[in-house]
């Protein structure tokens, strides 16, 4: 990338800030909305906190591991593929310098435009096959030390944002009071949290706000009214 | 791309695939792990039912609903880049076609071969923008009708998902028999499911199928573990 001053204003979230907003975003929304569902049940807060937690170790571990088989998956898929397309720059060779014309076929250029690039493209087998991989397939190199890192990250994510709206249920001992002290914390936490993430994805942020806040405030309704359907 | 024979056999899962794929992983993890979790806490099987159910409505809503989101954050990214870089080609053209030759320099062109390409795609702004969106900074085109269906497939999936763990505590009146009915049908369809994932992702199958399994084993003994902890 050039160190032109004007490119750095195009933003792109980190992949840590990414990971941190998938397990926070599903932490505070799935627990909050479960535990609003158990009190439309009427059950105790003893069971609600029981269920809140347990469902937080199976949220955090299984979106965690997921993560990381995610991140393995995509650098065992980019590694095959790279191994494939450097193999036919030896079988197919024809075929494949055919390939990198055609990139360039798709933004106008002629023939005798593209056949000195393809030729210089050529000349280096692994930059040969890194242009293919990325403008032919589109597929960008993955960092081999990501795995673990995310998985990480994304499973305490989910365990800080799941706590948040668990918290009530903890310390208060009126199942009413707990639920709407939850409701209360939680709504106002996905605002901010909205406000925030879409700071950071570029989007407008007041309309982030509110619908990070109507995700979860739809979530838990709908665990609500199961649970009460339930129970009657 | 071009029709030659041999790039069919690069497998690119749909995004309707994916989106199966992301619901259904979690589908059958949480709500599997969190109704295991409730029975170590020795709650009745009616509760069990309710959380799942519960937790089912909010999973696939959360999941649903955030799938929506992001495809709607993704191209709208796309969009406001898409016209940050037009803008740059009026405001600062050479800059920008000193970032289509910088691409080219990466793959070993001279300045003499990537200036007549660098002319071409100058030639038409519409194709010099898709260039500098997809070579430089790396984004595709989203599909813009993908939002809805994306949100619809995440969260069927992951109701479809869910009930599998869950219907042995609706008909089985016994929480033990209902736990390890649970267990059985649970591992033996997320060993399928891992199964078939990778099929799809083009990784190991048999290895595919054991960390899926592994995975939703581990979520759900570590929500036994957390239920039954907070009961003694």
């Amino acid at each position: 990338m050039p160190a032109t001053p004007h490119v750095e204003r195009h933003f792109t979230a980190t992949e840590t800030v990414r990971d941190i907003v998938i397990g926070m975003s599903d932490g505070l929304t799935v627990p909050f909305a479960l535990a609003a569902g158990l009190s439309g049940a009427v059950v105790s807060t003893g069971i609600v906190v029981t269920a809140g937690l347990a469902e937080i170790a199976a949220g955090s571990i299984a979106m965690g591991l997921g993560g990381y088989l995610a991140a393995k998956t995509d650098l065992e898929h980019y590694r095959s593929e790279r191994q494939r397309e450097l193999e036919e720059t030896h079988t197919v060779p024809e075929t494949e310098a055919e390939e990198v014309a055609d990139v360039f076929r798709r933004y106008g250029l002629t023939e005798e435009q593209s056949a000195p690039v393809v030729a210089a493209i050529r000349l280096d087998r692994d930059r040969w096959v890194d242009f293919m991989m990325r403008f032919e397939l589109g597929i960008e190199a993955p960092d081999p030390r990501r795995a673990w890192r995310s998985a990480f990250t994304i499973a305490a994510s989910y365990m800080v944002g799941g706590l948040i709206p668990l918290w009530p249920y903890m310390v208060l001992s009126q199942g009413a009071t707990a639920l709407w002290t939850s409701i209360g914390v939680t709504l106002a936490t996905l605002l901010v949290f909205g406000h925030v993430k879409a700071r950071f994805t570029g989007a407008r942020r007041l309309r982030g706000a509110l619908q990070t806040a109507l995700v979860g405030g739809l979530a838990a309704a709908a665990a609500f009214g199961i649970a009460r359907l339930i129970e009657h």
